[in-house]
C-alpha cells in the first residue's frame, strides 16, 4: 500500500508465467494489438498511436518529451511536485526553452495561470501531471485542455490510469503516458503511451533517443512489432494484457468506484485516528493519500514495523517531506476495503 | 530456436510469478545486489558499476552511448552487421563524430584495421559487437582490447553473455552490455551493463537521456535502488536473478560447453542435410547459426510450417538477406541436443 508498485491482479501474475513466444510470433502480435485496444479504452482515446513503451513509467515521460521537443522549442510545465520537476529536467535535456510554473507542493495547479503562461510564450507544449504521486494532489487536466490554445497538451497519467476515469479525447490531451504498476495492477516494466494525430504531425523527425523514437518503434501501425525495432518485453506485455483484462472484466467504472470507495474509507479512518491529511479534501486523490506524521513519531521506524509485523508497505514522503508525511496507496488489486481495515487497525495499535 | 528471445530456464519463469515486493523493500534490494554480483561473474569483471538497465537489449546500447559520448567526441565503430549499424545511428544522435569501419556482412571485423582508425582519429571510444546477431559472426574483442591504445572499448555482448566465456577485465573492455533473452535464458526486458572506473570517470556529466543517466540511476552504489530513480522492473529482476542462478548452478563453463556442443551438432547436421552455412567455420558462433536458404525453397513458408507443425521458431535474415538465410539459435534453455535433433529431423522432412 505504498505509492506503487502495488500488489498486481492475480490475472496479471498468472500471465507473467506463461510460455514465452517469439516477439514476431503471430499469436504474440495479436495479444499486442489487443493490449493496445484495451489501453485506448482506459485512456479514453481513439488515438491510432497507442503503445506500451518498453520501460518503467518514467520511460513514458522520456518518450513523450524526446519525440515532441526540438532544441529551442518552448514548453510550459506546471510544477507542484516531484514529477513536474522531473519533466523540467527532461525538457532541459532536450535543449528546450523550459518555462516552469510553480505551485506550492500539496496544492493543485491553477490551469488559468498555466495556460496564460503558455499563451504568452507561444509554447509548443504544455505539460502537467494528472495525479501527483509525490503529494497526492489531483490536477485539473480538462481545464488545461479547454484553455490550451494552440499548444499541445501533455498529461502524466502514471498514477491515474486504471484508477480514475480518463477521457483524454474529450479533455483535449495530445500526449499522455501511464505506468503499469499502480492502478492498473500490473508489475512495473511498461509505460503505456498515447498520442493524437496533431502531436504525431509535430513530432521530432529524428529524436535524440533511438530507443524511444516513436517513428521507428512502430507504434503507429497495426501489428507494430512486425517492423523489428527492439525485442518486445513479452512477459510484461502478456501481464499488461491480462491486467487490463481484469480491469475491463470488472468494468472500468466499477474499478474506478472501488478505488474511490477505498480511498474515502482510508481517509475517513485516518481522520478518525486523529491524523491530519496533507491535501485539502477537494484536491485529494483517492488512490494515493498523504498524511502528516504525528509529532514525536519516528516515521521510518513505524514503516518498518508495519512491514515486518503486518506485511504492509506504505511510502515515505519525498525531499523535505521525507519524514514528515506518509504516502498510502489504494491502487489496483490492493484497493480493497479489507486492506484498508487492516492498515487502520495496525496504525491504531502502533500509534 | 530463433535469434532470441529463447525459451527461458524454468527457474527464470518461476521467479517471474513470485509476489511483487516494493522496489525499496530490503529483501528486494538484497536480490538486486546479488543479481549485480552474478552479472559480474558472467561478464568476467570486478566492475563496481554493474547494473541491469531497465529496458530490452538495445536500451543497454543506448545507455552505453549516451553516457560516454559528448557532442563532438570521436567514436570508431566496427560494422559488419545490423547491430554495428545501429551503433552508428545511436552515436549520430549523440552528435558525436562517427567513423564507421565497414566489413562485409558474414565476415568478421579486422581488429588491426579498426584500432589503427581509432589511433589516427584520436577516438575517445572504439565500439564493436562481440557476437553479431544479424549474421552469426564472432568478432575478436580481446584483440581490439590489446590494440585500443588510449581509447575506451565498448563491446555489445547481447548474444554472447551466458553462452560464451566473457573475460572483460582481461580483454580490456571498458563498457559492455548484454540482453537477458538470449543465452542467459531469461525473458526479454533488461539489459545488463557494466563499466570500468576509467569509463566512469570519462562519462557525460548530464547525458541527453534522463532515463538512462547512469549518474542518477544509482548503479554505482550498493543498494542502488535506495536512491529512488525509476521503479525497478521487479518481476524481471527476480527472473534475471533466478536465470543467472540456473547458469551458475550448472556452472558457467558447463553452460558454455553445452552451447558449443549444441551449436556444433546443429552445424554438422545442417551440412549433413546438404545445406550451406553462411559463415566460415572459424568465425561461426555456436549459439547462432546462419544457413543459406536452398534455391527453390520459400523461406517464409518453411518457417511457418516449422512453427505450426513442429512448434519450432527459427529466424529470417535481415535486410537483403531476409529470404536468403535462416538464423537458428541454440541459446539458454533451448540449447539442448534434443531440440537440435528435432529441428534437423523437421528440416529433413520439410526439405
Amino acid at each position: 500500500m505504498g505509492p506503487g508498485p502495488c500488489t498486481p491482479y492475480p490475472e496479471a501474475m498468472e500471465a507473467l508465467g506463461r510460455p514465452i513466444m517469439g516477439h514476431l510470433d503471430p499469436e504474440f502480435l495479436s495479444i499486442f494489438d489487443e493490449t493496445r485496444d484495451r489501453l485506448r479504452t482506459v485512456f479514453g482515446t481513439a488515438n491510432r498511436v497507442t503503445i506500451p513503451v518498453p520501460g518503467t513509467g518514467s520511460a513514458g515521460m522520456e518518450a513523450a518529451f524526446v519525440n515532441i521537443l526540438n532544441p529551442g522549442d518552448t514548453v510550459v510545465i506546471a510544477v507542484n511536485g516531484m514529477f513536474g520537476e522531473r519533466m523540467c529536467d527532461l525538457a532541459h535535456r532536450c535543449d528546450a526553452n523550459v518555462i516552469p510554473v510553480n505551485f506550492e507542493w500539496g496544492t493543485p495547479i491553477d490551469p488559468a495561470v498555466v495556460s496564460i503562461a503558455a499563451y504568452e510564450a507561444g509554447a509548443k507544449m504544455i505539460a502537467a501531471v494528472h495525479a501527483e504521486t509525490s503529494t497526492g494532489v489531483l490536477n485539473d487536466i480538462a481545464a488545461l485542455g479547454a484553455a490550451k490554445g494552440d499548444s499541445l497538451l501533455l498529461a502524466d497519467c502514471v498514477t491515474s490510469i486504471g484508477g480514475m476515469v480518463l477521457d483524454l479525447d474529450a479533455w483535449g490531451v495530445d500526449i499522455a503516458y501511464g505506468g503499469t504498476q499502480k492502478c492498473l495492477g500490473v508489475p512495473p516494466g511498461l509505460a503505456p503511451l498515447t498520442m493524437t494525430e496533431a502531436a504525431w504531425e509535430q513530432r521530432v523527425v529524428k529524436p535524440r533517443s533511438w530507443y524511444f523514437d516513436l517513428g521507428v518503434i512502430g507504434g503507429h501501425t497495426p501489428h507494430a512489432a512486425l517492423a523489428y525495432h527492439h525485442t518486445a518485453p513479452i512477459a510484461m506485455i502478456a501481464s499488461l494484457h491480462a491486467g487490463l483484462g481484469a480491469v475491463l472484466d470488472e468494468g472500468l467504472d466499477n474499478c474506478v468506484a472501488r478505488h474511490a470507495t477505498c480511498g474515502r474509507a482510508l481517509q475517513d479512518g485516518l481522520i478518525g485516528l486523529g491524523l491530519e491529511l496533507w491535501v485539502k479534501e477537494e484536491d485529494r486523490l483517492a488512490q494515493l493519500t498523504t498524511v502528516r506524521v504525528p509529532d514525536g513519531v519516528d516515521s521510518g521506524a513505524l514503516r518498518r514495523e508495519l512491514l515486518s509485523r503486518y506485511g504492509i508497505e506504505i511510502g515515505a514522503g519525498v525531499k523535505e517531506w521525507s519524514s514528515k508525511i506518509w504516502r498510502i496507496g489504494c491502487m489496483g488489486h490492493a484497493a480493497r476495503l479489507r486492506n484498508v481495515a487492516l492498515l487502520l487497525s495496525a496504525l491504531d495499535e502502533l500509534l
